[in-house]
């Protein structure tokens, strides 16, 4: 199996930790250069007409697109240390919170990104105004966060899942763009990101 | 088992269309009239903080927000059928698939609804242009969802999964903003389209 990734992709952090916590070792990664447009070449796109990264690419030439799908298939082929959930409503709650990992934080700061910082320029129309209204967003999602964290060790609950994994690597992405929780504000969501960051995974 | 939904929205017509096809009865329907705000009281933001439609309530209390999630976990209670995939490959198509309808598809399509037509203006900061410009890319994913069609009967293969279902909520909803495709440029489109609509569910 080999990962076409780009490193500093949030994405592709995602991938990577779900493989440290599940101690999956013997996957290749190919680097594609996003910035120098490497995923935007015919023969990137017939992987994955999108050209994003990450693509798992199995040993038949299959390749699987989109961060949770590959997560997903590498869970079935590696069901030890479950992360998408123990049992159906907890399967349902982890789907739930990794939802809201990509739809209430990291589509908010990746348009915060792409459309206040210019990295895309080459590539995308910018509306800057619209970046920083979803910058604005993420930040308000801070104090949701905070509140639910009070409560819940993991966002699932007493159990480390997915939904963890997605929700910090958009936190951490959003340092680049500087929306970051404060710590009189947010001291649950700062106890979460410090505990999950003293796991090996973060580094991975 | 209740299930808090606005009929007009897509995202409850997803989870509709998933009980039709798996023959699932039973589950009680409550409107929520979000046109009127309906899900931004304190009361309905206990089920969903973010005050979403559809929320699945189960007898127990629990509330399960996002469609998809609600779909997996129905899904777990009733195996029969399966509409997210028969086996770890192809399942990980679905996923692929139903993601790309989403952002793809569905985020330029509501997007462009949202930013575009004023509809929530009581209640978030509209960027018209912005809007239109979703609507742009939602068009050019026609051409290379037709591409797709062509060799494939539906969105994962021989296997009609839950990402035809979003994916079709997503196109039909487009219609709101006029984004339709084009009978001459896409037909492989139009006959996948036409194929599904003859299902009974389409009508749920």
């Amino acid at each position: 199996m080999k990962i076409y990734e780009y490193a500093q992709a949030p994405n592709c952090r995602r991938v990577r930790m779900f493989l440290a916590e599940k101690g999956i070792e013997g996957v290749e990664f190919v680097p594609v250069d996003i910035a120098r447009g490497e995923n935007r070449t015919d023969d990137y796109r017939r992987k994955d007409f999108n050209g994003k990264v990450p693509v798992l690419e199995l040993d038949d030439g299959t390749t699987i697109a989109e961060s949770v799908a590959i997560k997903r298939y590498l869970e079935e082929l590696y069901p030890e240390q479950p992360l998408f959930g123990r049992d159906a409503k907890e399967r349902a709650r982890v789907e739930m919170w990794n939802r809201r990992a990509e739809f209430n934080l990291m589509v908010n700061v990746g348009m915060c990104f792409q459309h206040t910082t210019g990295f895309f320029a080459d590539r995308m129309t910018t509306f800057p105004e619209y970046g920083e209204e979803c910058g604005r967003k993420a930040l308000a999602f801070f104090d949701e966060l905070d509140r639910h964290l009070a409560d819940n060790r993991y966002l699932a609950g007493d159990y480390y899942s997915v939904a963890d994994i997605g929700m910090v690597c958009a936190l951490d992405f959003g340092k680049v763009v500087n929306l970051r929780p404060s710590a009189d504000k947010h001291p649950h969501l700062k106890r979460w990101r410090d505990e999950l960051n003293e796991r090996p995974s973060a580094r991975a």
